[in-house]
């Protein structure tokens, strides 16, 4: 009776909130049809890296052609690289009622937003100010001033939160994977994810 | 940071489809901040019943001027008896970060949607034609016809599920209730719930 589609889960928050460690915890749990997605990256592959499971390795000149045959679902270039999400991986496990998780920059989930709006948006917010601070000193190699700034967008970063659809604290990485698990399961009684058919609706079972 | 109300959650779906059984299931459970509607009645109070427990009990024109008043969140006559669901109560524990839940038949549910846009709306669904229709016979003393009214009213109700926001199937109770505290705590973590004070995000912390 209840048929479902996999939904886009988009994980995001402002740098330095540890959305990376938050979705390595996510995947050491048991999730049923939930994958990540792999990028498409004109970086070279680092030892231990491989095609299809890390990123799919592209030529620049590849890349380019795919953004401009409106292949990617997002893309943004990163310290002289370009990565971006190939909307192809994201919709064929989709229809294959798989989930997709992407965890990205507040500026890709909201290419995202613009391209896929039945996405699931999720922000982590970080859990103190204090906190925020002393991740993004601990990741500098900088200046006071380029920390600074840093700061400065981060701060910015996390007023952001309000496009979001669901704010997650970043107290503790399980408490956190744990939420992120509920929000999963609870989007899949949205009745707007649901396909209802009411015909078989007669002497047989509804799901 | 992060300020919450709490949220009003009806819990509704075709008669018959087990929503009371369900409640007192999802009451069992060692709910925080949770609290169950108390509707107002005319009917007289049944031996282990309690005013302010188990209902508010009112003269019918004391009911009436309630009604008149736009004291009720919805409202109707059930074999003879008024019952309405106080606004006043629902408010009151709303503004002090208590959510409360209302087990409700589908009409009434949807008095709710027009009167409390924000509430959660969860429809339980019957696990299949055949257990409805069992449910349904077991129910009722009546007459064929009769039963078959009801079984028609039900698969007609069935249809309403599109207008509520999640859809939980009656395959045990004990998962549906567990299912229904998985929407309520994801509920929780919706920034359309959450008011957020940018002002205090400075050397403090965020929540």
């Amino acid at each position: 009776m209840i048929k479902r589609n996999g939904m886009l889960v988009v994980i995001s928050g402002p740098s330095g909130v540890g959305k990376g460690t938050i979705c390595k915890e996510l995947f050491k749990r048991d999730l049923k049809d939930v994958k990540l997605s792999i990028s498409a990256t004109t970086r070279k592959p680092r030892i231990g890296e491989y095609e299809g499971i890390n990123y799919y390795y592209k030529e620049e000149h590849e890349f380019d052609d795919m953004q401009k045959r409106g292949e990617f679902l997002e893309y943004a270039k990163v310290y002289g690289s370009y990565y971006g999400t190939p909307k192809k991986y994201v919709e064929t496990n989709l229809n294959n009622g798989i989930s997709v998780i992407l965890e990205i920059d507040i500026q890709g989930a909201m290419q995202i937003k613009s391209n896929f709006k039945e996405a699931v948006f999720i922000f982590i917010m970080p859990p103190s100010y204090g906190e925020l601070r002393k991740r993004i000193i601990g990741r500098a190699t900088d200046s006071d001033d380029i920390i600074n700034r840093r700061l400065k967008a981060a701060l910015k970063e996390v007023k952001e939160v309000v496009k979001y659809d669901y704010v997650i604290n970043n107290d503790k990485v399980d408490n956190v994977a744990d939420k992120i698990i509920c929000v999963l399961n609870a989007e899949k009684y949205r009745t707007s994810r649901c396909r209802f058919d009411f015909s078989k609706f007669k002497e047989e079972s509804f799901d």
